[in-house]
This record gives structure tokens, C-alpha cells and sequence, in this order.
């Protein structure tokens, strides 16, 4: 893991995260690889919002991982920040190599030094391996998380 | 309900606000009603964020209901925005009342008046009878919401 570097995604980096978020069994219905206009257009303005962090992981010139951290101010819990983790992908070549650990593991980090007080994400009830990689992270899955499509 | 007005959180609604988080059984451990600084820096943080929309219910008067809503561009599903309700509390005197509705429903349209294609929002699994009232509003429970405290 020696040549990993986590850093803020770039616009050459938008069809390899695309094509991470179409490898999966959830995302294949819902991206769209052959157009990738929409995804330059959030990625400005995912650019031009400090509390938003769109990260890839790049290992020997290969964009192999991405994350997105939000941070969010908010009045509950005295005042507390939080943060949101989002799309995390893996490419399949790497997985099992530890990186989405090193990814959650930046993205904690992140959180402790922007002030966060707590860390959360949702996970798809259908993604149990996933549920058990964060539970070895330290995170409770205590929440139900509930979604409604405009 | 003719008398609701739904509008942006001032410096004068935190000690009400601050109330309704804290009067609440999970709310109660993790508040401070009796130091407001914390909650005045935060409520500056938000109104500094264009994403984010802090708003309170009023009613003759009265702040009686608060919810926190946050846009969050990304790439996932073709470069779509989604937003997330936070902090939803609604004043025991008026809970029955149809006011907790009226909020998800400013948030819902709002978000959609956004351009966002998803609304999200965790609820603690032990809250059971909000998960019958986001099921009712249209929302589904299909996540696990991960929490990890910093």
C-alpha cells in the first residue's frame, strides 16, 4: 500500500469513478458511463463548496477508490458538526487489498480534524458485507436510514 | 394549521429550538439548554452555507417545530443532487396536530424546488412511530444508518 495517495478528484478522474459507481450490482441500473456531462457538472460544483470533499484514491497512476465527505454545521448535540460519508467504491481489481479501509480511515480523520463530532453514513440493507466492514470500523449501525426518489 | 408560517431559523428561535431538541428521551443526554454559545456559533456557521436551510415552524407566535435541511451535490446516480432532513422535533404541545407533516412537506418541496432527485434521513431504529410517519409521508427504510462517534 506503499504508492497509495488519497487526494481530491480532479475532472480526469470522472470516467474511472463513474466506472466504479456503474461496477455494482446496485449502481449498473443507475449511471450512465457513455455520458459523462452530468457527472463534470457536479463535480464544479462539488468544487466550489468547502464542506464538500469528492476524494480518490490513486495507486500507481490508477484511480482505484473514491469517496465523497460532507461536512454538515448543525445545531443538535451543542452545536455539533458532523459528517456524511457517500459513494464509496473500490475498484474490483483492489478489493480485499485494504484500501476502503485506508479510504474510511482518511475520511474519519478528515472528520476529527474539521471539528466533526460524529461520522455517519447509510448503507443499503441489501449490502451485508458492507454492514460488517464498518461495524469492524467502530460505526453502530443504530439508525434506520430512509430514502424517498423525487 | 392557517396560522403555520414555515421560514428560516433567527438568533431569537435558539432558545426554543433548543428546547425541542432537548425535550426529547435521546435528546435530553446531549443537550445543554442552560449554554446557548454553542448553538449561536452554529446557527452563524449555517447562515453563512447557502446549502443549508435551518427553518422553524411558528404559530401565533410560537416557534413549536424545527427541522434542518442540507443540499448535498454529488456524483452517484448521474451527477445527482439529494438533500437530508436533520434535527425534525416537533413541540409536545402541538404534536397531533399534523405540524410534523407540514415540515417533511416544506422539505420535500423544497427539495425538489432544488433540483434534488433524493430526500434521506436516519431515524434511530428505537423511534418506531417515526418510522410509521416517514412510511406514511412515502419515504422507505431500506439502509442501515452507521453512526461512529469522534
Amino acid at each position: 500500500m506503499s504508492d497509495l495517495e488519497i487526494r481530491r478528484a480532479v475532472r480526469a478522474d470522472i470516467p474511472a469513478v463513474v466506472a466504479m459507481l456503474a461496477d455494482d450490482p446496485l449502481g449498473a441500473q443507475r449511471e450512465s458511463p457513455e455520458d459523462l456531462i452530468p457527472y463534470e457538472r457536479a463535480l464544479d460544483r462539488l468544487a466550489a463548496d468547502p464542506n464538500q470533499h469528492l476524494m480518490v484514491a490513486v495507486r500507481d497512476g490508477r484511480t482505484v477508490g473514491t469517496l465523497q465527505l460532507t461536512v454538515i454545521p448543525g445545531l443538535s448535540r451543542r452545536g455539533s458538526t458532523r459528517s456524511v460519508i457517500e459513494g464509496v467504491r473500490v475498484h474490483a481489481d483492489v478489493r480485499g487489498s485494504g484500501l476502503g479501509t485506508r479510504l474510511i480511515e482518511w475520511a474519519i480523520e478528515e472528520s476529527r480534524r474539521q471539528g466533526c463530532q460524529l461520522v455517519q453514513l447509510t448503507s443499503d440493507s441489501a449490502r451485508t458485507g458492507a454492514h460488517r466492514f464498518y461495524e469492524r470500523l467502530g460505526f453502530t449501525g443504530s439508525h434506520i436510514g430512509f430514502k424517498l426518489q423525487l
